[in-house]
């Protein structure tokens, strides 16, 4: 993606890690490289953002889109987060998180269980994008994240839908990925106790695409689409 | 699943509505209801896990159990939410969320694109498990949320790993589902445009079981994973 809109050269060293981003257990699984990174939230379709409201947290799934090193989220300009970011100076602190699980781990011990998975935690403050240009890139970026190229074939927003969507920016900085690969880590006394043991992979494909009951007949399949 | 460890007669009534649990847009897609709860939550793997530390939000991914109108997490007693709940009293406010992404929406506008998904969030206090009964019965729970009737063909937990392993509870009472299902909502003025729109539907499956390197051969696979 354009690192256009950062004002910066791509930045290739990792991300610093900090007291949030330093996992207490499986360190060993802890990366802070964005190559990796950016591949774990370039693959999924929804993070969860965590934030607080009223001293509770709250965790909300939601669309995102990634410009180079930050992260844009959407919303009516009425909707809880959004509404929170706007009010709450100099910012809104959240936690976004992506997460992709690849297998379930059968252990021949119930407590070796575990799931092979590949996330993206993000600590930051969220601001408002009241930049017209930043917001109509970060509108295409999460249109984008739908389905690559799609932002150029649709309608773009107009005045009143860019008025009524609110756009939260996150600086893609205390962030840290933790994967998770390979088999079951048995206990060398289980290693002859009679349970099939290993991993059961889980994939992710795509249906075949529904067209809506009223698309003309004469609108072809795009080719983004029917290459997925 | 068991209502057993519950103490009470399975609940039928939808859950009560609140202001954390009435969405502030689409109020259309709210749903209260058991069933519909209760089959998005058994039909994840990994829920998001929000809590609060040091003021701010703290979003992790983990796995979960349900058992009945109780849902289980579990960690290492040196994992960050597991030694908060332990050090909170009374208990560590929590919001626990669950999202199936089901399908691509495109629309012809940019600003009408979505996601069909069925997502679960619960609001609540989690409290650490300290019956050995409650607490066993939730580690099966959780081994058999990622594949059932596993829990009854692995070893048990000994008394190190339950020691070990630090079980938080939520009570699912402040709890909502959300819904979109169908294809674009597309406006009146839009439907002539020239632009493709459908749903992309997104599938999950299961690849071929893979065995652990040291599987003794002789040991043949479940049925419970071959069904899969």
């Amino acid at each position: 993606m354009s690192q256009a809109t950062t004002g910066a050269a791509p930045a290739t060293a990792p991300y610093a890690a900090t007291d949030r981003t330093v996992p207490t257990r499986s360190r060993e699984r802890a990366s802070y490289d964005r190559e990796v990174v950016h591949a774990i939230l370039d693959e999924a379709y929804v993070c969860h953002l965590g934030f607080v409201r009223d001293g509770a947290p709250v965790v909300l799934p939601t669309l995102y889109g990634r410009v180079g090193e930050r992260l844009y989220v959407h919303g009516s300009t009425g909707s809880r987060p959004l509404r929170a970011a706007g009010q709450t100076d100099p910012g809104l602190p959240v936690c976004l998180t992506v997460t992709h699980v690849d297998g379930l781990v059968l252990a021949r011990s119930a407590f070796h269980h575990s799931i092979n998975y590949r996330s993206v935690v993000v600590h930051g403050i969220a601001y408002q994008v009241t930049d017209p240009e930043e917001k109509s890139a970060a509108l295409d970026a999460l249109v984008d994240h739908v389905v690559p190229g799609r932002a150029a074939d649709s309608r773009p927003g107009d005045a009143k839908e860019l008025a009524a969507t609110a756009v939260l920016r996150l600086d893609l900085a205390e962030v840290s990925a933790k994967i998770r690969t390979g088999g079951p880590n048995d206990e060398p006394e289980d290693l002859t106790l009679p349970y099939w043991t290993g991993v059961v992979p889980l994939t992710r494909g795509y249906g075949a695409p529904i067209p809506a009951d009223d698309l003309d007949p004469a609108v072809a399949l795009p080719e983004y689409l029917s290459a997925l």
